[in-house]
């Protein structure tokens, strides 16, 4: 047994220090960001709360108009994603439920339908449109920075997972960068071909100005 | 009107051919593939159907002694996530089920609980152990090439999503990388510590060799 | 001198064999591509021609609805940046010509005006508008994925050179995703909130069907 | 209208907080950079000129020897493009003007001619050299990392805009490495063959020591 | 000789300043690290001692029982290699010593067999097992993330150099992450199908609890 | 018993089929390659040896000029490093041989020393030189792209390998590439300072013409 207890003495020296295991960069809010994402959090503070996330377990209030809500799980909410290139978002939407035409500027996503039926679809740079009634258990992939919309085409409330391919996906929804920013009217309209009434009506609605 | 319609024309200009685009590479299964995944198939050839997936549909047959079963749909069987970075699979866990310790040598994993209570976990460089009981709707996320495993920890079947930041994360089982191969017993003992005995009683279960 | 001869010989150990050598990957159109791109011409195919492209050499004609023309040297017309994560493409913009609303997928944009005044501006996924006009020599970027326009505000002829962080950049021209492809007119109008008249009309002019 | 109303807050809850927006990362040149480019300034505090660069509008001097100078717009200079893996740099060449042999360690470059004639070559691995006269309009890539140069060939001012696939693309010129540092005479003829002679009168002009 | 000293200050044109210049970026292990690696250094401060290591000069103390030793050259002992995607480590092997089973988590690893002999191995996804006995010279790849394990297998004293293709590769050694973790007995005997009686004893010897 | 052997059949679930292994990709050098490396050798011919490179054991032939020799086991000549990001190199230098001048485009380098004594530098964008005499056991790095070279700087037979950040780091000698060429003397005269009579004496050395 005295030889056997050696192996803990000896093997010690395969051991790296835990201060510098980067097998992960815990998202630490209060230091400097970057290009590739928030700095670590110390790994002596490190939890396993941190790698779990409880904020998508309650369905999103869908009494809206659009009946629809989206909770974001990226690297903002989820310290834990932060550099691992993944994160989540969940989908609740109401019968009658529309997530808007929208893309994600960094990353691809994958839906995962869980309750209900969803009708997906997206845009390809050739204006080539890919359109799919989705039921529960199914899976569709929307490629990176494509426009893309998903809507409840059932009877009752439909729920679904979308992951990501980075930690921080954006996510630029058409008709707010439009219709809800101080996009100037006149420049919508020169670069869209929506007549200036259009814009001005949709603007009074979503709050935008310009 | 005729001036209006000039648009279709002169916008013409700006339209990449079909042929060329490369918004995404769907899988061609029966060409050469490479580090960086499958060849495309011709842009001509695809359809929605090469971006949607519906083998998660089902619950996997989980009757069977760890009661569980895993489903994938990774780029060798989903052509639409070829290059795209991303991945998913179906965990399906009856009472007592567990998925055995393992690794993604090449993907960070998120969990996402759609039924039931998962417990999981996994170990780190520095031998931290992070383990964390799961309810439904309650994400984890497991950094990659860690030793990682979920459980069903609760008295009804558990169902939960997994998602990869890889078209194709791999799998290593450690307990099929040891006693289900023709690993021989010796070197399993040399560099596990592992008896002999108990090393030739599992590979017995689970048909390794060596 | 005889000794010095000698480095011709043994230096020839150094020396790669012209076989191997991949400092690039020409792309070879008529083999399979994947995900990073065209496979490699054979290098001994290659000359410097492959690496030159006189096609952004004359004016795009400009003598359309949008008084604007859009002439790419991208992977699939330049065989030279295959792989390279870069590329070019030329703009003419005539006085008041306009390149609609556009994003590209797969790259961050870098403009630089070579004759005339252009209003750039990009929106981004906060719904911040970041508009300003560029005089000769001014340059500007567009970060990956976000909307954004170029219109000749000035009033003569406008030149541009858009550089781009990806050999195939993609484009996604907004009008077009929806008016110009079979994109169905009730799903445009429930996920834009763009009336259905307006969605008939644009496509009535820019040849779009559903 | 009250109903229409609703959209507006419904919506929110599909908006990202504008802290969190990481569509771009704009380098704040007083915080700690890293191996992925410097730290992000707070998105509260961009405006639309930081992605916005003035620099380039003027032609470089060229009253010096070589008859050249090269304006980099790298991060390092234009805040915008920390991160997005592209940056541009203007090339102004009088007649016989000559930007020496040199490299760039982390960047292809693209090359447009503007004005005038320039002579452009690169050299590869196998010793292959690659020459092209190039007029104004065409472009030409150079691959990362090779050695390559650019001469006046015309009889005009010459001026081009090159782009890199990185942000800061690096510069070590030739001569300037061996001849205008502090790299040991004894050194430089051991490893170049280039007799000591010739390097110290180099040197002398230059302003190298050792 | 006034006109060639002219070429020093045209030449200053070209140079970028020194403080900008990021061809390497040291890691400052007093400033935040990030998912891409440590901060940078400045580059004022930067020598020839930052890219150069001698901790792998002398032979790690074999004189315990697994007669092994690995030093490690990583980006948290060696500040120069931070962000440059390449690390060492120095693998000392008496006779019968043993290197056993473990994963690099984000990182390929490349064997160079500088002295002995050594038997390696790994198991890949398909439970496929590799396994050579390497002579002096001889190189071996084990692909990211999978399990491996060197032996001397010789008579004399083995030495090996094993670089990776990261700056920080980690090491999950897989008896520590089970055995001398707090992972609980009882998991892990669900998770591996050892008995708990092997576990307990194994955790005895290692200093494992749970 | 019967229940355990259960076991194997379930498990099985959760095996990939061998055919989508993507652990590696072991180049196949008679089908296409493209910018990420070679395609993939069909995984059922993958056996140890494409993971086992025997071609560093012998000792280069240091009997000529520059005393040197180096043995390369890049991806063209060692088939199980394609695609996994690294790859490495036999340096052999008698008393007073030199690796002359060079820079790898595509990787950084890190240097072992295992015999003898080499004199090592490089030079930056900066121009500062980074030079050491290192002794056996030292380690250097080399970051991407850089102007470096080594010396036998000892009394013996000197022996390294250095390993790369890149499966195909390329080459390219500065001698070479100017004076075993077919770069004209004119351009390098014009591009390098060097007078035409030096160049046309090295290039009568090493065998370059124009």
């Amino acid at each position: 047994m005295k030889i056997v207890l050696g192996i803990f003495f000896c093997l010690s020296l395969l051991s790296l220090s835990h201060a510098s295991v980067v097998d992960f960069c815990v998202a630490d809010y209060t230091a400097p960001n970057g290009p590739a994402g928030y700095s670590c959090k110390k790994p002596a503070h490190v939890t396993v709360n941190d790698f779990v996330y409880s904020g998508l377990g309650t369905a999103g209030n869908t009494s809206n108009i659009i009946k629809a809500a989206v909770t974001p799980a990226f690297d903002a909410q989820f310290p834990g994603v932060n550099g691992l290139g993944i994160s989540v978002a969940r989908l609740d939407l109401a019968p009658d439920g529309v997530i808007p035409l929208h893309t994600h500027p960094g990353a691809s996503e994958l839906l995962v339908v869980v309750e209900g039926q969803i009708c997906a679809g997206f845009v390809d740079s050739g204006n080539n449109v890919y359109l799919k009634t989705l039921e529960k258990g199914d899976i569709m992939v929307f490629p990176q920075g494509l426009l893309h919309f998903q809507i409840n085409s059932g009877k009752s409330q439909a729920l679904a997972f979308v992951s990501f391919s980075s930690a921080n996906p954006g996510l630029q929804i058409l008709d707010f960068a439009l219709f809800k920013s101080d996009f100037p009217t006149e420049l919508i309209t020169q670069t869209t071909f929506i007549d200036a009434a259009v814009v001005k009506k949709l603007k009074g609605v979503l709050g935008g100005s310009g």
